[in-house]
């Protein structure tokens, strides 16, 4: 073992992680209307480390996540980052979730009661703290008229967005959602006809418009934007990404 | 369209479908031990017609989804598929929902307090009523000892068990999964050595044990179990499904 | 184990089943245009066991997929499929293989010049032998007209129709998607208007549509459609299949 | 527009990036033993912009994959990124292809004799270029011995590992995973016992001993690897990243 190790501190390795991922585990989260929704996490947990693996207590991660039984929120996400770094002695502790997120709409006997988004969080305990937050919200194409059985009919599935945003302060999941959507189903309510819609609705100005409503949110510190068209055979993408350093 | 569907009466087209699918929904279904647990399904809903499509009321669907709220046990699903057959004028009415079912474990400090099943519930209103369970048990290798940082090591994943039952009376997914468990790790205890478990522990043997097992439950009418072992490059399985025409 | 024999024989167990699954191989397939061409399979193999497992040499089944090195058509179908029979002494022999097949496009600079369809075969030999194949057409927005760009630009994925078929005479894997294009696309190019297209553009018809080209087809024996409408947050989707009693 | 400008101004938005992606296509790639491999790969092709997004030429992606018909090796991979930063007038250009790579085996009857690995290459101009290949190498039980059928049975699937590169000069694909393949099962071949492997196969020591393999060749700059194990209900994992600058 010590040629290889000399041979690693040649090239002096310098990330060193150790983890537990993809623990399927049921959460509730915070909910502008409700209080507390239930759902459903995909939970990641690591540590950096400071010079080499000496036999991690896997274990550990997972009693810290059994003590917390499910309760996330970002008091929670703190407190666990902080165990997960003192109890491992590590440089840095991070944890990321990935869940569903429903969204309630206003009931409308034909439309579903409960929209579905991907979310995404990314804490980090390191040389200070952060947190991010990345969630998608799919671009269908507007509905304009009911069919002759007066029932909706979806034009298919345009696209996706995919947003991340760093905080100044806390936000809604719902907030952000609702401004994004905003900026997609504004561009289109201005046009006249779907045939003009064309020239307008691209990859590149919805990218645009999301990251002017993400602009005018003095709680967000950072963003970027991926929006996705869905074409025959391969999709089409723009994205773009704010810059923090002046943000301060 | 005349001359379509006399071609398509040539051939007797005689199955015809409409519905939604993928419905992505909260929902909360029985638990033994808490009375229920939340989580998150995917629905679909359909049905027979007759004769031929009349521009189905899709919304209707999706009207009769809002009403229950996600409450899904074996009293609405029942409701539900009678008012999908009466709504929607149909032969025949189908619900699928697929969840993840999590157990909670006896609490030990080391070990994840919740364990994550794949379930699908399939109800039907046809001629007479039929509910279908199918229901995924991972398959890992059983842990002997601790190592020597006092934390179980895997031994990997071994493969999957899928077992699909039909009912004679009520049981709790709890009871199911348990009675199954009970198959894959009671040959497991009986070997000495874990170079002997090689000759014992194979896709037959195991579908054998389970189908076994699952024989022993006068609830059960019918089932089917599938046994897969992950080997490099591909997968070896067997399979066995019982006759339900001696049972009644 | 007797015991469970006579559990098992009380419910007369009636399939067994044994076999290798998810086996990743490159394989060649026919071409109409050019011959062969190559792609990339996944592949399942098993037989069905007349009474009780006894210990199944499973390498045979991969002795026996070597053999034809990745060589795969009709005539190779159906010798695997009879030494599946012969060598494992079973009832039955099946073999599913998955692909992607590339449909090579006329050359215009601005578009792929192939075009990506998932196809299954699953070929068996039992009471007789059958030959099953099934693919999948995307659905997409027809292009009308270019942007001020002087490129196309997607109006999104619309939905997907699956088909199946069973045949009384060979035909080429082109021929029938060609076939299941036409009906898609004409629907489309008789409307006037893209919001007329809303009364009349729908899985319904489409499936009705896809239904009356296979029906023209002698080489065709059975089939069935499926056409899905992606929507937000759920799909809707319509299917039907032939009845081939009258057929022969 | 003008308003949405300055806010985006004001935060300096920094990367732009518009291409396409997931594009399917048919490919060549260089194969040590036969010279070149068919195989299926998912193409991503995108550019840096330097200010704003101006109505990008998408269809230019298209025309220059065409161009080069499936033909990717380090060759091609550099006139594409080439073609793409100029005819695009880009800051910088990026190509990534997803393909699985078959391994050809020695030729024992009952074993496959072509193993899959999942590749990705990341090729880039920037200042300077870039390339920067990723594979995964699954980690199964080594077979110590056949059961009393005469076949191999599997211990089922341990994990996976995850290795990226970036060259100093070209290296075969199958080197490099022969390489990492020898450092996963030598591991296991100087153990004694089953019982005995527990205390020393772990995601620490693994990673460790292929970065060791890894840190013999000169051809390689920069590696990272990544050790998972698959475990019930979660997975546990350690990576290690080298470090560039010392190697120069």
């Amino acid at each position: 073992m010590k040629d290889i190790q000399s041979q690693l501190d040649h090239r002096r390795v310098n990330i060193k992680k150790v983890g537990v991922k993809t623990i399927s585990y049921p959460i509730t989260v915070l909910d502008k209307e409700n209080n507390r929704q239930h759902t459903v996490a995909s939970v990641n947990m690591y540590v950096n480390l400071p010079h080499k693996f000496k036999g991690t207590h896997m274990s550990r991660f997972i009693e810290i996540l059994n003590r917390f039984h499910g309760e996330i929120d970002l008091g929670s996400f703190q407190k666990i980052l902080e165990e997960m770094k003192n109890r491992l002695n590590a440089e840095a502790s991070h944890i990321e979730i990935c869940f569903p997120y429903f969204l309630r709409r206003n009931h409308q006997e034909e439309t579903l009661n409960s929209c579905r988004y991907e979310c995404q969080m990314h804490g980090s305990l390191d040389n200070g703290d952060e947190l991010e937050l990345r969630f998608n919200v799919p671009i269908f194409r507007p509905l304009k008229k009911k069919n002759f059985h007066g029932m909706p009919r979806s034009r298919g599935h345009w696209g996706n967005s995919t947003i991340t945003v760093r905080f100044n302060r806390f936000m809604w999941i719902e907030d952000l959602i609702l401004l994004v959507e905003r900026a997609i189903y504004d561009t289109h309510r201005q046009e006249k006809s779907l045939d003009e819609e064309l020239n307008v609705y691209s990859v590149e100005s919805l990218t645009e418009k999301i990251a002017e409503n993400l602009s005018t949110q003095k709680e967000i510190k950072w963003y970027s934007v991926i929006v996705e068209n869905l074409g025959e055979g391969y999709s089409t993408f723009a994205s773009l990404a704010s810059d923090d350093i002046l943000n301060n």
